[in-house]
């Protein structure tokens, strides 16, 4: 029996001798690349903390004590050491375990993450709730280094060293996010990294001796301080001690014992203390170590060779659109590229490789990415700002305020728009027209496949002012792709299918179930038109309105919740011009968030395939119009 | 004539001797009492920074170099050096000069702000921009130490830092932001102040020696380093050094002379550079010194004594609320208060006088003030976040992710929803309802008048998930105020008035102009029913449908743009129930950013005063629907 079968729970951790940890550290690390093989996952993260969470759990109590994994994809250990092993194998699948710590899932889960940067101010609420109610557990936030490039981390570390409170936050400095780090924070730890006793090189002590003269206080005072800067050398880590807290640091994240003793340490230690421990991701497992990146977020993979299984099918939407970018960029020298940290995600590393000096990788900050492009296109670039749609949710206000107030040629790429599979509801792209469709001034576009993609990027970047143009996860439809860019007739639709009972006008990734639910319902006799819609803002009006007045039905789908989203916006329309000739029928996301499995079976579940779309059709003109009967007889031809 | 009357524009500022600019501060800062105090404005903060402004156009040459101020609020002396003093006494008022700076307004207003922490970002935007077009000016981001309390100000200087380009970061320094400043950059920060050579004292030697052995590499290496440490006795600032910053500072704001050196030597030197200026907020006034968070942003007072206006009648909403929360929190240990860095403006002043231990400024923070509030939730409190509706904007994330994925019960108070009036554009709460509802889980009310908040206040505090209440700045409508509270029931409007013809659902600040426009209404005969909507969402399904059943019209009226908001959530049930009985007409503000001027223009000029909106109905349902002669002179009595 492995050591790892023993353990049913963070208790049965502590009964192991020490001297066992790192035979169960290898224990876990082959059922994480075995499962992991077959299930993908972010396996890269969790095999660089193996170490850490088997000394987090041998150290503190979990239960009583918090532990908040910030975004959460180096959770995986934690989950397998917390009862839920032998459920591992359905990780990220429908009903299974997420791939994300979540409190439905464990008492030992204390935080839902999936998003960056968050852990810090999640694990001083904790804190601050425990000195509330004056109970007494401790409380610990691990965030990698990557996450701490996002300004809600600094935000948590500046609030946490004000209140002093006693909590820890453990750094997992890897060097890298998903992709390799960046920002002058990630250079400043790799100075520690390199140095524990680091001091700052790269200003010469002349340079600053001739600086100080003329503005700042003489020397002599200067000399007079020598005994206090000795404090300097000693510690290292002063950015974090400027914000109250304790460094401690750097250690080696894959010695159990140092580990174990350190954050022994930190128990009886007063205010807030950063312990920065350094861990290799993928460590363990040579392909991880080798392409981290690769292995960050992967599908299944052969466990010997750590080849991954090639999609197969056609191009992704982010190949498509990665592809389109640089060609664009080889005709317009105006076209700048902006990620926050993603750039194999967004598929930008093309143009990176291309285009490095009209690249810029801001690291998780997203607020930052889209001021920054507001400035850059008010100056007269064309900035592409690629983020994942639940991700622009961190930059909102930006939107409305830098970007849409001054009406700046800002184009935004919003990949994983819509359900995006096994990553589950913080991933999901659900809301976005929802949240962009009220802003005045942005125009929102979504193809209806890969090719219409390429000419809806070109049309934007033609625009003169701020278009978010969304597009699903995954693969395209398998159109064909051309070389040529069209400009798309701005604000207006296509009809794809014209007929005389039920018009359906769709959008983005709804556009060819749609047509699949018009071969259905024809099928009993009904005449169907489908629109796909191109725009969500601005809407075309007269196109919808003479859908609406020609159709005794309309139908509206989209890959967005209903509250707010593009049925709505008809109905608005519908509403603002007296129009009541059809009656409506919006189909889309539900009002609830989406839990995690395959997109097939969520589409299912949610009834968005092109059979259970065509049912509800007919059972909702059926249950709900008076004459619906006498109706659909009327249509059968 | 004065020397200020010479100054047409920045040009006009370099003829003038140095000698001189104290003199030119003094009639500046007469100038801008004189005139704050008939159209109230953001004083103390522009008297703060009167010589910093002269030095930076003294300097730099604004038009071709690019000034960024943060917020906005200091902007006055910018706004009257660069042609705008004639058009001063229109500050803040309908088509007149904004409080904050406008690209439409001067080329000298390069980027629009109003709210806070995005000036690096946008300086960073314009000078990445200036790079790839290999152009050749300066670019100055002005922000103030509150300011960088905010995230995404940390975000800004760790990518400026990463990419090492020559800018310039004039931290204004004046130990607040709208209220004192809180955090540990604060605390940082006036470290600096005290001490420009200031070195860290708090932990003695001696504990740090001791900690080393156990953790880090031996003393004796460290000894040896003692040459390097050296380096950090001449460099104060390092938190900014170590992000890639050149630190200069801190020197006195109010020394022309040294400023305009200062600045200069920033001219000339390479990568990006922070320059720590020392002012006092409300410089030169003593009311203003005094009292610089009620200077902050004043309305009109009497210029010699700095006596405010009182405002006469009902008390305003925050007021309500700020009792109201105070009460139930002596009734409920576990409510407790956190805001971004408004005490003050939210209302949260008076019960952190009465539960210091219970409230929580986090900075100008909002990300982190929302996900600490979820974790404090989460662990049993009731956080109340008071957070002004178009600052929420900036937490939006973490509202989705970490509030109402959770299921957290967190209640915000939205304050300062709809329009604002004077503040404008940034500062108008149009959006919250669209972006709220689209939320799942959430729910959102809005009360019809004061007495209803405190009850809404009371209710949201007993409900077991996320709530937002939302209410306008201002004055209340002179409800009477009770002692009671009273548990409304959950997801029900009330209905206000019963009538046949037309039914008008409201929310919030429009339901009393609801029953004003139904007294007009009647006097054209026809019969008219109000419905108080109170929830957004959930939705009163029932009430709703039956009004759409028993009436020919219907009309929903809310102080928030219609795309996704309240009108649309009604035609959204009505399509989903196949309810095709009331034609509907949604009232509410345009697709379009709302400028500046007092709330009762700006109404008029939407159309949202009673008068307007029963035009409105009258027309819209006259000129749209087909019979509506007929109908009307039916309705006739």
């Amino acid at each position: 029996m492995s050591i790892l079968e023993k353990i049913k729970g963070p208790d049965d951790l502590k009964k192991i001798d020490l001297d066992n940890f790192d035979l169960l550290s290898k224990e876990i690390r082959e059922f994480l690349i075995e499962t992991a093989a077959k299930t993908g996952g972010h396996l890269a993260p969790s095999l660089g903390v193996v170490e850490l969470t088997l000394a987090l759990h041998y150290v503190f109590t979990s239960g009583k004590d918090k532990i908040i994994w910030d975004v959460g994809h180096q959770a995986y250990v934690h989950k397998i050491l917390t009862g839920r092993k032998e459920a591992f194998g359905s990780l990220r699948q429908y009903q299974g375990i997420s791939g994300f710590p979540k409190r439905e899932e464990s008492i030992h889960d204390v935080f839902d993450t999936g998003h960056s940067s968050t852990s810090i101010s999640a694990a001083l609420g904790y804190t601050l709730a425990r000195n509330v109610l004056q109970e007494d557990f401790d409380v610990i936030a691990v965030i990698g280094d990557g996450a701490l490039t996002g300004g809600q981390a600094f935000e948590g570390l500046n609030h946490a060293g004000h209140q002093g409170v006693d909590m820890l936050v453990v750094l997992n400095d890897n060097e890298m996010s998903i992709a390799q780090n960046v920002g002058a924070m990630s250079s400043y730890l790799s100075r520690l990294r390199s140095d524990p006793f680091y001091t700052k090189r790269k200003k010469d002590i002349e340079l600053l001796l001739r600086r100080i003269p003329s503005i700042g206080p003489n020397v002599v005072k200067a000399v007079e301080r020598v005994k206090d800067s000795m404090k300097y050398l000693l510690v290292p880590g002063m950015l974090f001690e400027e914000l109250g807290f304790t460094y401690l640091g750097p250690i080696d994240g894959h010695n159990i014992r140092d580990l174990v003793q350190v954050l022994n340490k930190t128990k009886e230690m007063k205010g807030p203390v950063l312990l920065h421990v350094l861990t290799k991701k993928g460590k363990g497992y040579p392909p991880a170590e080798k392409r981290p990146e690769i292995f960050h977020g992967v599908g299944s993979f052969d466990a010997n060779t750590g080849e991954v299984a090639k999609s197969s099918g056609p191009p992704k939407y982010t190949k498509v659109f990665s592809d389109a970018l640089v060609e664009l960029a080889e005709r317009d020298n105006r076209i700048v590229a902006v990620t926050a940290a993603m750039p194999d995600g967004t598929g930008l590393h093309a143009f990176s490789e291309k285009f490095p000096h009209r690249f810029y990788d801001v690291g998780i900050a997203e607020q930052n990415a889209v001021t920054v492009s507001a400035a850059m296109a008010l100056k007269g670039l064309r900035p592409v700002v690629a983020i994942y749609s639940t991700f622009l949710q961190r930059a909102y206000d930006q939107v409305i305020v830098d970007v849409c107030l001054q009406d700046a040629p800002v184009v935004f790429a919003l990949d994983r728009a819509g359900l995006v599979g096994e990553d589950g509801p913080t991933h999901h792209g659900s809301f976005d027209l929802s949240y962009l469709r009220c802003i005045p001034g942005i125009s929102v576009m979504a193809p209806k496949d890969e090719e219409e993609l390429r000419h809806m990027l070109f049309t934007a970047l033609q625009y003169k002012g701020p278009v978010a143009l969304r597009y699903p996860r995954g693969c395209g439809v398998g159109a064909e792709i051309t070389t040529e860019y069209r400009s798309l007739p701005w604000g207006k639709g296509e009809i794809l299918a014209a007929g005389s009972d039920l018009a359906i006008a769709a959008v983005g990734s709804m556009v060819y179930p749609a047509l699949a639910v018009k071969e259905i319902l024809e099928e009993t006799g009904l005449s169907v038109s489908v629109v796909n819609a191109r725009f969500v803002k601005p809407l075309d009006e007269q196109l919808i309105l003479e859908a609406a007045k020609n159709h005794q039905y309309f139908v509206t789908m989209e890959e967005n919740v209903l509250a707010g989203g593009f049925g709505s916006s008809v109905l608005e329309l519908l509403a603002r011009e007296g129009q009541s000739g059809a009656k409506v029928f919006n189909i889309g996301l539900p009002d609830k968030f989406v839990t995690h499995g395959s997109t097939g079976v969520l589409k299912k579940e949610l009834g968005l395939t092109p059979e259970k779309m065509a049912d509800k059709i007919i059972s909702h003109f059926s249950l709900k119009a008076l004459k619906h009967k006498k109706v659909i007889l009327s249509f059968r031809r």
